[in-house]
């Protein structure tokens, strides 16, 4: 069968490769179809590379080709992937995605497009790179009620604080590292400042609880404003920060959703996650804690994900696989900051009294080098705005959620 | 749609009572079909059960039902499992299944049937309870060479381990506990000895290389000679002793595969699997390492990995999957101690002159408490007859297979 790629990068080319290194494998997934790379669409030029004969930078080429049945979209962003996306749907041809954002941003009109079609609009690599989890969750966990997710959704920022936490190293120098090893971009932002997270966690939440949720939906903080001082303090308390992504159902119809650094206790598997990992964790009420771990990007792991949507759309090339989710809502997605209940750790100047006057009983941290006017601290359980006031008149220097995962 | 379930035990009742919780999840899933618990099967009496009008000793009710489409085989056992599954099979009806002996014993058979039958028999829980596994290795890795698998795959031995290693408890009594908290069988040999573990590694290794594996072709052994200097010396080098299945790809028509303690190093995500959960990592030649992890038995979370799989059923009621694999050969596995090259944990009573002059420079361990007579050490990678060849003349105390995992 025919297939194309629409974006030579990383992933695109990493999934050409796959697809022709991996013909035995491949085969025995579609008992027997064999996959093969008939366009590739790329604006810019490749003039040493193997596949040349089979560039183009017209669309059309792809849309229009009746033997072309399954399609990657590995260009990322919205646009014009959105465009291309929904013509080739429409033309009842199937596609698969790597780009978190073209489905966090425009999931619902997607799949709304597969549904009327007849074709199959699949993104097993969106979320977790090479980490089998769309699938695990649609089909293996359909028997539990999801309570709730976390993530470490993000290799880079992961990346950063494993070192920040192991070696020292302050977030600056392990952003420069990072850099420098190509884990993170020129421009870090959108990992550093959660944002790719956060389209994460909406496709997570979308799937597990069956409304869209959009990226404006979810609460998103980065990690710029950690500290060595409060990896020290949450080390000596034998735990660790990492950036999560958080999803709890609070009704049938209301979810809060958010990304943020969080404490995890050392034990909880999401500790153990270092580097440029990812893992995910999903609460059923018959399963109780999965989780599924692996690399959350790079070239092959991704690649051969996207492979397996294909492979997969092979398979069922002449019908709909069911799939989905629906259209969201403006108040499905409630302020966390108001909901939800949690732990939270406090560092600021001030006086154990003051402290207790206002917490009562509380576990006070400590760190080599302490200052004797600051004190740091792990509150009960309480809501976000609950905290924000009891902090009235304390001269805060950092707070972070503590994950009950 | 009318289904069934074959053994009212831990699992059955569990699945039945899945089935009533989870309606409105499980409809989800089914795109609408719903299920209804039509006939359970089992020679005890249950006379103060809610479904007594359900309950059949007789096999041909369920057989002979046409009504009745998919069934849940949750008796445990060969016989007269396999009798049922393959009538059940050949009468068009998919089965669904728990039972790992009989997957890892009869597995050919049954698959062959479900061919020629065109029905479907499926068993995500038979490996790891309600861990997704199965589906994700066939489905999500599908574009992966896979080179080797380890997993934590008994949660009775970790639970043992665990209690070994973090609270300092001699295996007996750590036995004992499990016992009296439900989480070993009075006769624990089962557990103890490895071959429940040896069964699931059967049915990894047979999915991940498309060949039957049978548990006289996977050599077992057991934790029972494991003891608290062990766990001493080995967390002194910053490890943890693991009840592994280890299955690796030699060639295209050769595999090794075995169960037996293991040391894993601390960092690895196999190393914080504590209690009773499970792991299983996948290391694939794109996707890199994968870890999946939950809790690998128990009523409800087996259960829910039953439904899932019923579910899957439903929705395939007219079509089959393509799932399976082919029978194995006497020669396809090969023995590990001949191929494998890997370091060991030795413990003997020797000097350091008569170690060092018969594996030359090696990491020496220590604990407290340690004779002065005793030497315990990591080798370099070898395979396990070479070792036992140097250690010809040594007074062995414990030798334990180093992971690369």
């Amino acid at each position: 069968m025919k297939i194309a790629v629409m974006g030579y990068g990383t992933v695109g080319s990493g999934v050409v490769e796959v697809i022709e290194t991996h013909v035995s494998s491949i085969s025995k997934g579609t008992n027997g179809e064999k996959m093969e790379v008939a366009k590739i669409l790329d604006l810019r030029d490749f003039p040493d590379d193997s596949h040349a004969a089979l560039f183009t930078k017209d669309f059309n080429d792809i849309l229009n080709d009746p033997e072309i049945k399954v399609v990657a979209e590995t260009m990322g962003g919205v646009n014009p992937a959105f465009d291309f996306t929904m013509k080739l749907l429409k033309a009842g041809k199937s596609v698969v995605s790597s780009n978190k954002e073209l489905v966090a941003q425009k999931g619902p009109e997607l799949l709304q497009m597969a549904e009327e079609s007849g074709s199959n609009y699949l993104f097993e690599a969106s979320v977790g790179g090479g980490i089998p989890i769309i699938r695990p969750m649609s089909q293996c966990l359909v028997a539990n009620n999801i309570e709730g997710i976390a993530g470490i959704l993000n290799g880079t920022t992961n990346f950063i604080l494993t070192k920040m936490i192991e070696d020292g190293m302050t977030f600056a120098d392990a952003l420069k590292l990072a850099q420098d090893n190509g884990f993170a971009e020129k421009d870090p932002t959108a990992d550093v400042e959660g944002f790719d997270a956060c389209r994460k966690v909406c496709i997570l939440a979308s799937l597990a609880f069956g409304k869209h949720v959009y990226p404006n939906q979810v609460e998103t903080e980065g990690i710029s404003n950690i500290t060595l001082e409060d990896v020290s303090y949450i080390e000596g308390a034998n735990g660790v920060i990492k950036l999560l992504g958080q999803i709890k159902k609070l009704s049938d119809d209301k979810i809060a959703a958010f990304v943020s650094p969080a404490v995890v206790w050392n034990g909880s598997q999401l500790a153990s996650v270092n580097g440029v990992f990812n893992a995910i964790l999903v609460r059923g009420d018959a399963v109780g804690d999965v989780c599924f771990y692996g690399q959350g990007a790079g070239k092959l792991p991704t690649a051969s994900a996207v492979v397996a949507d294909m492979v997969d759309c092979v398979k069922h090339i002449d019908r709909k696989k069911f799939f989905g989710w629906g259209e969201g809502a403006e108040d499905y997605v409630v302020d966390y900051k108001d909901s939800i209940e949690m732990p939270f750790y406090v560092r600021a100047k001030a006086t154990e009294n003051k402290v207790k006057s206002a917490f009562g009983e509380v576990k006070f941290l400590s760190r080599i080098g302490q200052p004797s006017d600051e004190k740091a601290f792990i509150t009960d359980k309480m809501t976000q705005n609950e905290l924000s006031k009891r902090l009235e008149g304390f001269e805060v220097i950092n707070t972070i959620k503590v994950t009950n995962y």
